[in-house]
Parts: C-alpha cells; sequence; structure tokens
C-alpha cells in the first residue's frame, strides 16, 4: 500500500503540508496518491540518523551487509505484480519491460553481494616491516577501503527501478557500507515507495540500524539542494539530465567541505557506419537501429542519437528504408508530459535548423506519446552548428551525411564527452576505420563494435560513464561491480596490531 | 646551466618582458637568475602541443614509457652538484637533505617505470561472449584503462625535487601516458628548470614527441588560472596550502567542462599518546617528537601539529622535557621569506588564544628562521576554538590536555579531514583506544602506531591523502603506485575485434 509518506530512518512521516501527485502518462491524468515533500526537519532527521547509524555500518562485517542485499532483493520481489502494476502507472513504460528492469535491479543487487563476499574486495594489501632497512627501517603497512560516508542518490526517470530507490547506485553504496538517502524521484514516488519499504523491511531481517536508510520525496529542487548541502553528506549518485546533474556538482563543489559528484548524464552516443557495411547487410542495419531508437520510446541514454555516413547512394537507402521502417512503427508513450515536452522542444528546435531535412516525422499521436522522427543533414552544417550536437531525449535520430571518413573524425573530435560510441564496418574497413575508433576512444566511455549502443550489461568489464558530459567523472563507472570505487576510500595502517585495527 | 626560460614543448622560449628572481633564505639575498613569466601565447602553445603529442603519447607502448621515466631518473642524476647546490640556494635545505630527496625522485621514476612494466597495470578483464544466452545474447567485453589527457602539475615549496617538476604527480601522469604542463614553483624555479631540462633530455634520447612536456614559470597566479581554464586540460596535481588547492579546485569545478583536481593541502595530523606510554617510555616519545616537530624546520605536510593527552603529571612531564629538548636545539632556516612570515603570523594567532601557555619558544633567531615553539592548552578551550584546529606550516607543536578519553575522541570526531593520525599506547591501553582509532580512521588517509607521521614511504601499500581539506578527494592516494588512478579511466570495447583495438 502507497501511502505518500517518507521514510525518515525505517519510520514514515508525513510532517510536511505540501504534496504533489504522480501522472499517468497513458491515461492521461494524475494518479490516486498524494506525496508529502519532504520537510527541512525530515531532511535533518534523515541526514543525523545517516550520520549515526554509519558508525556502525562502516564496521559490518561483508557478510552481513551481503545478507542485507539479498534480503532488499528478495523484499523486492515479494512486493509482486503491485510493484509492476505502479510502475506502469508512474512511467507509462510496459509490464514486460518492468518485470526485465526488476529482474535486472534484483541481479545488480545479488551481484554486489557476491562481490563483497568476496575477501579481495577491498584491494587490502599488506607490506611486511623491514626492521634492518638502511638507511632506516620499513614499517609494516596494510592498507585497505573504507566506505566514504553518507551517499545521496537521486534516481532516473526512465529507469524507475534499475537506476532509482534500490538501483546501482544505492546498490553499490550499500555494498560499500554506505548509509543512503534517496531523493524519491518525483515521476516515480509510489514506485520508490514500495522499495524504500521493501528497504526497511530488509533492514528489519537483518537487524540493520534503520538510519542507514531514507526515502524523501519531493516535487521540486529544494530538498535535494539540502541534502547536498549538509555537512555531513559525503558523496552524491546521479542519473538524469545534464542540467539537473550539473546543478548538483555545482552545489557539491561549492560547499565548504566539497564532496564527489557521480553523474552518469546526457549522451547523443555517434554511431559511424561504412558504406561496405551497407552494401553488405543494409536490412540487419536497418532493423537493429529502427528498434534501438524507438524502443522504450526513445527514452534510454544510450539511444543512437547521431548516425554518420559517407555521402552515398548506400547511406541514402539506409536513410529511407529506416525512415520507411520507423514510420510503420507504432507510436508508443514518454515517461511523463514533461518529459514529452522537452522532447518535442529539442527535436523542434532540431529539425528547424538549416539544412537538416527530415525524413519520417509521426503525426496525430496522442497525449504525452513520442513523435517517432528520422532527420538528416550533411557533415558539414553539422560540425558548425553544435544545437544539432545536443541530446533529444526520445524516439529521434539524425543521419549525417559526410564526405569522406577525415570529416566524421574531425567531427568527432570535437562532439563532447559521450556514454558509447559505434561503428559498423566489415573487415575491409578496418584500416581505415583506425582513427575513427581511436577518436572515438578518447571520447567515450564504451565502444561498440557492429552493433547497437542500447543495452548495458551489468557486469564487472562494463564501464557506463564517460568524459563529460557523458559523467562528471570519466574515472568511474555507474554499472557493474567496479561502481562500487565511487564510495570507498584507501586507509593504511602503519605498523599497526591487528587487534588495534577496525574490522 | 640557468636561462631562466619557460619550456614549451622542447624549446626554450622566453617572449614576455616580465621577470622574477628565487631567493636563497639563508643569506637572505636573491639568486642571480632572471625567469621569466610564461605569456599567455606560451601557455596556449604548450597546452597545443600538449594535446597534439597526448595523440601519440595515448598508444605508445608501457615499454616505452617505462624507458622514458628511467631516462629521466638518468637524466636527473647526471646533473651532479649543480642540482644539489641550486636546490640548496632556493630552499635553504642541506645538502644532506637534498641528496635524500633526489633519490626519493629518482625512486619514484623508477617504480613507476616497473609499475608499467607488469601487464596488468591496467585492469584489463575480458568477459567472453556467450551466443546462447537468453533472452539474448551476451556480447565480448574489454575493459581496460587509458590516460586521461594533458595534466597540470603544481609543485611544492618543501619538496622541490620529490612533489615538484619530475615528482611524484609528474611520474605517474607520464606512467599514465598524460603530458605534463609543470606551473614551475616559483620559490624554485631554477631547480625546476634544471630537471624540466633532464626531462626534455630523456624526451629526446625516447625520442618522444616534446609537446608530451612544458615547464612553465610565473610569480604570481595568472599562468596558474589560464593553465587551469584552458579547455583541453583534463586534470590537475597540486601540492600545497588549502588556499592555493582550493582555489585551483574551484576554477577547474567552474569550468564549462569540469576537470578532477587531485590537491594535497593542510594537515595537522593529531596524535594521541597515553599515560602509560609516557610513563613506560618517556625519554624515547620526547626524543622521537622534538625530531619529528623540528626536522626540516616543521615544514612537512605530516608534522605532528597535535599531540593530545589525559591531564596528569605524565602529560605534563612530557610537555616540561619536550620543551626544554626543542629548546636546546639549534633554530633552522625556512624555506622562504613569505613562509616563515606566514608561519610566524599563524604562530603567534595560535599562540595568543585565550588559555593557551607558550612552554618553549626560541628568541632572536636569524633573519628567515623558525622560531621553535611548544604550547599548551587544556581540551576544552581547544575543542571550542578552531583557530587552534588550523596548521601552523614550521616547528611548532601545541599539547592539547584534555580531561579523558572521550574528550579527545569527542574533539576527534570534530576536527577537519587530515592526511594522518597517530596513536601511543601500550598493550593494556588497546580497549580503551579503539574508539579513537575509529574516529581517526573517520579523518585521515593514514593511522600510525607508536611513531611518528613523518616520514612517506613511498610503496604500494602507502596512502598519502585523506578526507578534505588534507586533499580535495579521498578517495585518491598522492604518493605510490596507485596514485596512477586520478590519471586514467575506465573504457570498454564491446565485440571488439582486436585489430580494431588502440594499443
Amino acid at each position: 500500500m502507497i501511502t505518500g509518506k517518507n521514510i525518515v530512518a525505517g519510520k514514515f512521516s508525513n510532517t510536511g503540508a505540501n504534496t504533489f501527485k504522480t501522472f499517468n502518462p497513458e491515461l492521461n491524468l494524475d494518479n490516486e496518491w498524494d506525496f508529502f515533500e519532504a520537510t527541512a526537519d525530515e531532511v535533518n532527521s534523515a541526514m543525523q540518523e545517516a550520520v549515526e547509524a554509519f558508525e556502525l555500518f562502516t564496521v559490518c562485517p561483508d557478510d552481513i551487509r551481503a545478507k542485507f542485499l539479498r534480503a532488499i532483493a528478495q523484499q523486492i520481489e515479494a512486493l509482486g505484480d503491485e510493484l509492476l502494476n505502479v510502475y506502469k502507472m508512474e512511467s507509462g513504460l510496459p509490464l514486460n519491460r518492468a518485470r526485465a528492469e526488476r529482474s535486472r535491479t534484483l541481479h545488480q543487487l545479488n551481484m554486489f553481494a557476491d562481490f563483497i563476499s568476496k575477501n579481495d574486495w577491498r584491494g587490502t594489501f599488506v607490506e611486511e616491516a623491514e626492521p634492518n632497512r638502511l638507511p632506516k627501517p620499513k614499517p609494516s603497512l596494510y592498507k585497505t577501503h573504507i566506505p566514504i560516508g553518507p551517499v545521496a542518490v537521486f534516481g532516473a526517470s526512465n529507469f524507475p527501478l534499475a537506476y532509482s530507490t534500490a538501483g546501482g547506485d544505492t546498490a553499490s553504496a550499500f555494498a560499500a557500507g554506505c548509509p543512503v538517502i534517496v531523493k524519491s524521484h518525483p515521476m516515480h514516488a509510489g514506485t520508490g515507495e514500495l522499495v524504500a519499504s521493501a528497504i526497511v523491511r530488509a533492514i528489519e531481517d537483518v537487524d540493520l540500524p534503520p538510519g542507514i536508510f531514507s526515502n524523501l520525496n519531493s516535487g521540486g529542487i529544494d530538498v535535494g539542494k539540502q541534502i547536498v548541502q549538509h555537512p555531513k553528506l559525503k558523496a552524491v549518485g546521479f542519473t538524469g539530465s545534464i542540467k539537473g546533474g550539473r546543478a548538483l556538482y555545482d552545489l557539491a563543489a561549492s560547499r565548504e567541505e566539497p564532496i564527489p559528484v557521480f553523474a552518469e548524464m546526457g549522451s547523443v552516443n555517434p554511431v559511424v557506419i561504412s558504406s561496405n557495411a551497407l552494401k553488405t547487410d543494409l536490412k540487419k542495419w536497418v532493423e537493429m537501429y529502427a528498434e534501438s531508437i524507438t524502443n522504450g520510446t526513445g527514452q534510454f541514454c544510450t539511444k543512437p542519437g547521431l548516425l554518420f555516413g559517407i555521402d552515398s547512394s548506400e547511406l541514402d537507402e539506409f536513410a529511407v528504408q529506416l525512415s520507411q521502417k520507423i514510420a510503420l512503427k507504432d507510436s508508443t508513450v514518454m515517461l511523463n508530459p514533461s518529459i514529452e515536452n522537452n522532447y518535442e522542444s529539442n527535436r523542434q528546435l532540431a529539425i528547424e535548423q538549416n539544412n537538416v531535412a527530415v525524413l519520417t516525422e509521426a503525426h496525430d499521436v496522442k497525449p504525452n506519446y513520442g513523435k517517432q522522427t528520422i532527420a538528416t543533414v550533411d557533415g558539414t552544417t553539422f560540425f558548425s552548428n553544435p544545437t544539432l550536437h545536443h541530446e533529444v531525449f526520445g524516439p529521434y535520430a539524425i543521419i549525417i551525411k559526410c564526405k569522406n571518413l577525415q570529416q566524421i573524425q574531425e567531427i568527432i573530435e570535437h562532439i563532447e564527452g559521450q556514454l558509447t560510441g559505434t561503428v559498423i564496418v566489415e573487415k575491409e574497413d578496418f584500416e581505415d576505420f583506425k582513427p575513427i575508433v581511436k577518436a572515438l576512444s578518447q571520447r567515450v566511455g564504451r565502444l561498440i563494435y557492429n552493433g547497437v549502443p542500447t543495452g548495458v550489461e551489468v557486469t564487472e568489464a562494463m564501464t557506463h560513464g564517460g568524459p563529460y558530459p557523458a559523467s562528471t567523472d570519466s574515472r568511474f563507472t555507474a554499472v557493474g561491480v567496479h561502481s562500487i570505487k565511487r564510495w570507498i576510500r584507501p586507509v593504511t595502517f602503519q605498523n599497526f596490531p591487528k587487534e588495534l585495527r577496525p574490522v
């Protein structure tokens, strides 16, 4: 049952008077529940409880935290169909997607449980003393990693489960031993509350201090601001827009004690397709890209937004067939009217630019539905117009017809940082494409060969991040076990007897 | 021979008209050389050359970079006595210290050469494809780490070699494959030029692109500002004051593309001494701490500045003997008149605070010499007066007489982040000291048992960093092979054929 209340250290709380509602984009009406904006007192209580709980959580044995992560997964699963239905009501995403995302969420929690069950995850490294070393003795050194402290998590609009309340940021922070304060996403506050209540039950199951988790509602930005500015907060995880991520980054950097923010933000995910690949397999690439651009109404941070090719009859044919394929697809609903409004204005802005031609554009769609669109432009225009480099979050892509590979390389060297870059080539293209691959590797966190960028494997070898503005710190990943490195720091014990070291 | 010129991508350059001189604090007069302030054009050229050189350096094989690092060490050694003499003339530090610091610098370069000669230093991790996985195939993933791009290095006043031109930041950045732009320290610009010329010769020896290194002179802050604001710079390494480090951090955070800054800054390095330890070994601790506080005129970032104990006859006796020991030591010269001025005003500010008593204070010292000082204060006063928590960079320490261990713990929980924390205890103290050790572990990068914090081992198990303001990012270390992690980022190749991956 959804109460609309905040959860402050395990307790439901609604001391404030202001409320907001979530929205069903498919039905185009408000959902029933009223969510209570967290008050300044509730934020302070959540932070204070987190600080106190950290005293215990920081020395909580790995096996107990592993048990806790598995308990969260079990409690989320136990929410059953209610979770799936609320997810659908708050996002417009279909039930099969809800199921897939739930699986991914449970997988992430269990993956971190496995990871911290291995003894070597802290990178502990011991150097013995050398009492006879000259000119002076070498001390013994024991280096390990400890949790950084309370972490704030801001979930994503487009992943109400896997990148939200108990998503990758929360799972990795708990795995590290950090308390988590979630600023619940206002578009899916009900989904968030259900998952938050599952976390609370898991805390009870494993008998951990309730202060390690709070879930705070807010339809605006003040609650998030207050959390990030709280002097005891030690780090921030965010998934969302460049504007939102940068605002939090700036706030965190201007604190008296600056703290790290890992924000995974915008990306247009360039794809470079060789004429040979189009000659060989046109139909395959048309099908794969029609799907990748429109799947989930194009609301993936890895959606391919820029398709580069050499101006040629092959590229023209690809453009025609891709457009036809996409025109035949049914339009689908977007997450929220505000997302649809942003899509529509960004889409309009892009297609109104000089020399941009629209190849396909859906018309007369239902309210909150995304008009799937394919546009095209020449490389010279694209290079000189930064408006065309920006993300259009939704079922939109632009085909860029370039003079030659040098022009594509030059464009890639001038675009902003990206989550992904893709090349679609045949063997005979390898030599020619090496400079393109190198240029992409300087710009992205992940390179894909002969595939689509959508679909992020949750594994140790994944990098989900990249140079700014794909993320605020390209040295980390948001996905996979190494995402835990965002929340731990090294500490060295010199000549310390074992009995005197904290666990 | 010292020319006073900048080095821009291997070429000596003095297009500007403004010059400055370094200062011999021992003789209390200017050194002979005129150093040319780098101009905006020289900064831009250095950056542009770095960007172009990075194209080659980023794919430079590990064994060539290892050879390069060893060549730098050889070329620095080949500078012979000239380097040691200039070092002494610009810092006032004695020749034996110059020799020790040179050894450390060579060791760091060779250590990184060894490190990148091991195949696994990039943390490369491969996952095979699983074409039959359901519901969809798993791609192959190849994750590795690549250099982040051009890095700016701002050296330390107190380590003209080991934390400066070819110090740990530069060595680790070159090891990673990043071009380095050094903003030479104005107090030891001659030492810097000699080392920079050694780097240039090493670049020639190994035939690398000259753009991977520039050395820019400046007596003010504008050159550093221009470097950090250059859009192609990707990271900053800094060692110095909180004020300087924070200014660079703020500049970097406010760029259109924010970049990471690792600044190692201030620290007061709390030490907690048990009464039992004083009963058992008073003389030993007096000798060790008299040396640790005054060595190098107290100009170490790890100098113990706060000595906590329980108000007792043992602590009184320690205070008396430590003061006597320090009073008997000859005063020594500080690095520079400005450092001495800062020391003197910070020292005065501290000893003028309410309830602070001076136990020892050197008088009538020569110009630029540091007055070694031991003061004392009660725990309650210390707790409530943040002025006493600040670093006094020089041969100064304050003994804090506390009511009990709870008071010490409470104070530690409220002081800022530190590079180190030390406990001096006997076995029978272990149980009582566990909360102290835990509180320290939340505040510092390194904990020392029954020793002094000065003396930082350059090894894999070292952590030299800590919570703000000890550093701007507690997740990294400035010393040891893991300091390379500041300059590398992960990248994943999905389904990529080996032939198409950059080296």
